[in-house]
């Protein structure tokens, strides 16, 4: 066996109702909160509330900062950590999908640490132990970040996407209630529940994957293969929800130990050069090329994932079933409805060459099966741009 | 989905040689570090040696505590205690089966806490958070202690079996090094291995159980009963002996999160009340009992682990699959060379009676898809008396 590490620190509490519970876990840390959310025009606005009010109702002091905006900036967190210093929060309780998790950690270290939240990203040494606790309650199915050491923001400056990455913002505990997660709209199940997908799938690949991450990775493709559509389907199936919000938690699991791979690396970069470009939708437009330039470099794998989404492939080859698995996942994406391709994103050749020159800037890529140069990178974003 | 929590902190670090880290993780810490393992007559002495002098060779201080001994009492741990406040350690490293690291970990705790580490067992509120950083190193494949927030220690003066289980014993890091445990002579391996199963297997039954449990139990659970028996038959396998430290690491995980059941808290009285039987003995007696007793109870989950065993159940219904498991289990303790009865151990009508009455001493039992009462823990252990 390959040697590994696995580390995931983070507790989860999981379940319908379990939300009720964060006053009790919040004590654990402080009797200073700072809530961080989106907006209070939000539908997500009576969420935010009783969060507010389970904890004012403990005689947990809350100051509530909901200024959250998706793909969250510099300025954004910086505001957040200046009302996290005034009010001398102890704790930071972020509620949300990946934008609000992500700001609520990197305010946790903007509060506690000299210059901006930006100074300890990837490229650096990190923040230090003096980090606030965090506490992560998600409201999408999608980012894990509830689970991770990854905090991703833009700086305003120059609309640079980067992420902190360190131990020291690993959320103390993630509260998964698949209840709050049923007010998503059904673009933002799709779009989350397919990037849980991709964590799951990448992670799987991954050359720093490990026999731990690949065990929860295969369980939360089955789950997602089979739940996503029915979440879709009937956003208020809470046994459709419970599922995704579990396997968006394996997703923090997986990815937080064995990382992302091309697509991702890709992804982020669309992300920093189209902001109106969900995550998800660009996942999206790049994964029938993705799969198709790498299943070749990891047969077994592709086999078995689309073992998963066609048992009819038991009977066929590795091979076979590892090329059929690059048609199960077009088919999948049809069924959740992202079938799209750049164009249908208002993604220009001139932004896809951009995006491809900026391919290696994160270390993503190295992790794929089949690493691809920029030129590679060049020509399968291309091919990407019309679906039929 | 039901509720859960599930809280694995440990950072395990995995792998053949991965033990020459020791010194890197160690400094994490401190740079007075208490060594604790079984006496350097043993045939481990080797691997004491070698930790000692990568410790030494990095600049961290080392006193060793050489005085362990198997199912470790309160006075050994005083000992290493004195020698730890003596040397005023910053770091325990336990390095051996689960004596050695239940042990490190007791002497964590009472090296910093008034009074005794027993003081702080499982009826208490436990130890607080000024414990000692502990780190382990496994040399059996088995207790998963590495990983647990447990440590197993009997009372000198009553012969009490107890534990230590509060979340302020989780070791820092977990040295996973599969080399280490080739030197266990075949019923060390057989009787750990064993132990591993049952982590498992209890795990995945339990009432307590969660989705992360279920799915890292069953792979355990396919890794013991492919990889245990070609441990047993060639102990130089490196594949087997990884496989199986890995499978003893997943035990870890999820003995610490769903608890075990009726086995193991009939096995710790055994263990009490008869310190002359191995901890994988006592299970692998009480254990053909104990699926007869518990199948009807959990029937989809018997099915499962059934038909890991045998493929050929796939075809049969979970009835009779599950019915089928017990047999399959018995099978696989006669490969492993564990059928036996408690006459065999030499443990008395008598002992037996003492047993099942101290039989709900602990909670495991109520973890038990069916809990037993004294009446039927008397009845299940006569029955394991005597096996043909
Ligand atoms: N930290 C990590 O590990 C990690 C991993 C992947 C992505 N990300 C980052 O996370 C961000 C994306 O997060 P996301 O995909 O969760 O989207 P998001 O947080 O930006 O939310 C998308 C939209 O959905 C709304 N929304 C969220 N939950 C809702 C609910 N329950 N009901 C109704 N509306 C709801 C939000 O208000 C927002 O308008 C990106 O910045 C991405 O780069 C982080
Ligand atoms: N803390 C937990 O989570 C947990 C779980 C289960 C059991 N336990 C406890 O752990 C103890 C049993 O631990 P164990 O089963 O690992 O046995 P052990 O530590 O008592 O070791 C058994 C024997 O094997 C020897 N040995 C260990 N590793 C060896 C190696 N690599 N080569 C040669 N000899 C080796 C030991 O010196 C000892 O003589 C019991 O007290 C039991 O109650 C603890
Ligand atoms: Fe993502
Ligand atoms: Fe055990």
């Amino acid at each position: 066996m390959k040697k590994f590490v696995y580390y995931a620190p983070t507790e989860i509490v999981f379940g319908c109702g379990c939300i009720s519970e964060v006053a009790e876990i919040a004590k654990r840390y402080g009797t200073k909160a700072l809530l961080v959310t989106g907006n209070m025009g939000s539908s997500q606005a009576p969420t935010f509330q009783k969060v507010k009010k389970l904890l004012n109702d403990s005689g947990i002091n809350v100051a509530h900062f909901d200024g959250v905006i998706p793909n969250p900036t510099t300025d954004v967190v910086t505001a957040g950590a200046d009302m996290a210093k005034e009010f001398k929060a102890e704790i930071v309780i972020g509620v949300g999908g990946g934008s609000a998790m992500d700001t609520a950690k990197a305010i946790a270290v903007e509060a506690t640490h000299p210059g901006s939240a930006w100074d300890y990203n990837c490229h650096t040494d990190g923040p230090t132990e003096a980090t606030l606790p965090i506490i992560e309650i998600s409201t999408t199915a999608g980012t894990g970040s509830q689970l991770t050491q990854c905090a991703v923001i833009t700086k305003t400056s120059d609309k640079d996407k980067s992420a902190i990455w360190h131990k020291n913002i690993f959320p103390k505990v993630a509260i998964v209630d698949p209840e709050v997660t049923a007010s998503m709209p059904k673009t933002v199940t799709a779009h989350t529940g397919f990037d849980a997908f991709c964590h799951n799938f990448e992670a799987y690949l991954s050359v720093n994957t490990s026999p731990i991450v690949e065990t929860l990775a295969l369980d939360a493709i089955r789950t997602i293969a089979e739940y996503l559509p029915k979440a879709l389907e009937d956003g208020g199936d809470m046994e459709a929800r419970s599922k995704m919000a579990y396997a968006d938690s394996l997703g923090g699991y997986t990815n937080s130990n064995a990382g992302v791979t091309l697509p991702h690396g890709l992804g982020m970069q669309v992300g920093g050069h189209c902001p109106h470009v969900t995550h998800g939708q660009a996942l999206a437009a790049i994964y029938p090329e993705f799969t198709r330039f790498t299943w070749k470099s990891t047969v077994e794998k592709f086999a078995a994932v689309g073992r998963i989404f066609n048992q009819d492939l038991e009977k066929e080859t590795d091979e076979i079933a590892a090329e059929k698995c690059c048609e199960e996942i077009d088919h999948f994406l049809k069924k959740i409805d992202m079938w799209i391709g750049f164009k249908d994103l208002n993604v220009t050749m001139e932004d896809i060459r951009e995006i491809a020159d900026c391919g290696q800037v994160l270390g993503d890529y190295l992790n794929n099966p089949r690493v691809a140069t920029i030129d590679e990178m060049y020509e399968l974003l291309t091919a990407c741009y019309e679906r039929k």
